[in-house]
């Protein structure tokens, strides 16, 4: 057992995730050190957090406005540094990738590159680029550990297996408007859709557990990850969120991981992997409480973004990066007040309808794939409207 | 990955899981080679088991009749053996114990005084001698590989963790009597109580699990399989017997085995350990016919059979091993219809409180308390009618 202090960089740190990651570093102090912060929003929290750490490989927007907002704000031993140099720093061991968006996936590879096992919070990394994410990552022997709970738990059901899983299972909460008709989710408001039932987290990706896309986007990661082939991904509604998600291996046997819905431990457990760290700020299941825990189909015709992910997945190439791009916009749209819930899938379809997929795209051909589906779909609502 | 043929001796093949074994070793026949094979009562289907698979270390009970009757029956190329000398034997990889009651102790120390793994399915052995059996195993390095469904569920939870479990969560059907008030099991037939809603077991761990005897013992086992202190064994009820157990690790996660309730799954798993056979015959959860778990706490007060387990494994000794032959014989009173359901549960604890213990037995001293027990509780019956 390596009784070493793991060296991290946080970046995204002043998100929902960047800030729980801090808290569970807080709690295990002797274990971690954070040497590197990053953030692109909330410079004053950054602020606090490099004093609070003493942090010294600090990354903030290039813009003049927000580096000297935070110069002014906490003293900066050296340079400010972009995301890419931070995450492929020798001084750091592990970098947790908490940032939105695209804004992940070249930081992600610059620490693959090096051989440095990144702790990945960023969707969009993985299902955009999975093929190049997962080749660079094979070619060093760098590790990809996940941070969404869904993905912590099918990593420790793997957990000392010796062969690959013959299904994967991921569950779902089912969003708040689970049990709603496809009428009743046209009606649906920005109010109601940021109100989940299980998580805390930010806008956008509870605007995704709303329309279940996360989880479509949780398929692909998954895929990745376990190298598994879409066949073998179930989708399974559970609305307590206690099973974080399931492994059928190929005698019938499966096992799940599950705890208190809380960002918490899966980010300890990228961290503290392979060992577990003795945390008592995580909350413990009382089983007098979970008296039961229910399961129902995924409904894929009231929840479309559900299929549309899946669909895009499978047919690959620069698919799930419109996809993704396609989906932030038209969830922006949404928040704006300028489309309706039940519009996000469709705005989304008719982009995927209108985009001409490269295989085996590289990098460039996926940041463009990027900026024509924003584009695509903008001019597609502004036409409707 | 060893690609090898096990050699197997399966102990007690006539009975329940010597069956099963058996079964399982039919739908994967390239991996395991029957060599040993003995039983105490049905010398036809002893006789067609050799016949079938070619054994050639036989045992059977050394007085003559069942002897001269299988000789009859099917043609034996060796002399008969004792059970010890099939376990402890060179030909054999590894054995399956699955005979009943006190007749796996002495062949299970056998195999494992030689350094030859067990598949354990008979609980009597670890309960009674449970230090005397670790030692063993301990001293030759051999694996005590568990083939109840609870146990195996927390072994293939622990599988790959670095670190002990914080708490095992042994999960109980709580047998066909769950929802009878205390008034109502006095009445309980021999007829209800040979009825488990989910498993298809012998005639007395069905009375064991309608009493949940069978699960003190199952928390006996735990405790010495697992070296988990009773404070760190949970019991908890969950009547669809989907989840086998659970394991809380120290960070709060908990990981836990399902599958649908058959006994060929943990034996399978004990047998192809460390890999995983695919087996076509095993049956697969469906999820959308399981559509919910429930959970709810063990009432010792109703079931007071699982407190005095708990209570004999806590005081140690020769204590489990009094409790085990005193259940012994109260079940087969009641099965004889000489008892009340209802009464097997005051007749041990009467055995109990009668009972001087002795400190870290002897295989001896074990024995005699054994013989002691019986008599014992013979004799407080025999006076009550």
């Amino acid at each position: 057992m390596v009784d070493m202090v793991k060296r991290v960089a946080v970046l995204g740190s002043t998100g929902s995730i960047g800030r729980q990651t801090l808290d569970v570093i807080r709690a295990v102090p002797q274990r971690f050190s954070v040497v590197g912060l990053a953030a692109g929003k909330n410079m004053e929290l950054l602020a606090e957090q490099i004093r609070e750490f003493g942090a010294e490989l600090i990354g903030c927007p290039p813009q003049e406005k927000a580096s000297d907002k935070l110069k002014s704000l906490v003293d900066i031993k050296n340079n400010l540094l972009s995301l890419e140099e931070i995450a492929g720093s020798p001084r750091i061991d592990i970098v947790v990738i908490a940032t939105s968006g695209k804004a992940g996936l070249r930081p992600a590879l610059a620490a693959l590159r090096v051989g440095k096992n990144i702790a990945l919070a960023n969707k969009e990394a993985l299902v955009s680029a999975g093929e190049i994410v997962m080749r660079e990552a094979k070619k060093s022997g760098a590790r990809i550990l996940p941070v969404d709970s869904e993905h912590s738990a099918i990593w420790q059901c793997l957990n000392g297996e010796q062969q690959e899983a013959a299904r994967i299972i991921l569950t779902a909460s089912g969003g708040p408007f689970r049990q709603l008709s496809s009428e009743q989710l046209a009606g649906v408001t920005v109010e109601q859709a940021l109100q989940h039932p299980s998580w805390r987290m930010g806008k956008k990706v509870t605007v995704d557990s709303a329309t279940l896309m996360n989880k479509g986007l949780e398929v692909i990661e998954a895929h990745w990850l376990f190298h598994m082939p879409y066949g073998r991904i179930d989708v399974l509604v559970h609305p307590q969120s206690i099973i974080h998600s399931m492994v059928e291996f190929v005698d019938g046997s499966i096992k799940a991981q599950m705890s208190c819905p809380d960002m918490r431990l899966p980010i300890q457990y990228a961290l503290s992997y392979p060992e577990r760290l003795d945390n008592p700020q995580l909350p413990r299941i009382d089983w007098s409480l979970v008296r039961r825990l229910d399961f129902e189909s995924a409904d894929y015709d009231r929840f479309p973004c559900l299929r549309l992910a899946i669909e895009a997945g499978k047919r690959g190439g620069t698919c799930p990066a419109v996809l993704c791009a396609a989906d932030e916009v038209a969830v922006e749209l949404f928040l704006a007040g300028r489309i309706r819930f039940s519009d996000i899938a469709g705005a989304i379809e008719r982009t995927l309808e209108q985009h001409q997929p490269i295989n085996n795209p590289g990098l460039e051909e996926i940041e463009t794939a990027d900026v024509w589906a924003r584009e695509t779909l903008l001019k597609i609502e502004g036409g409707a409207r």
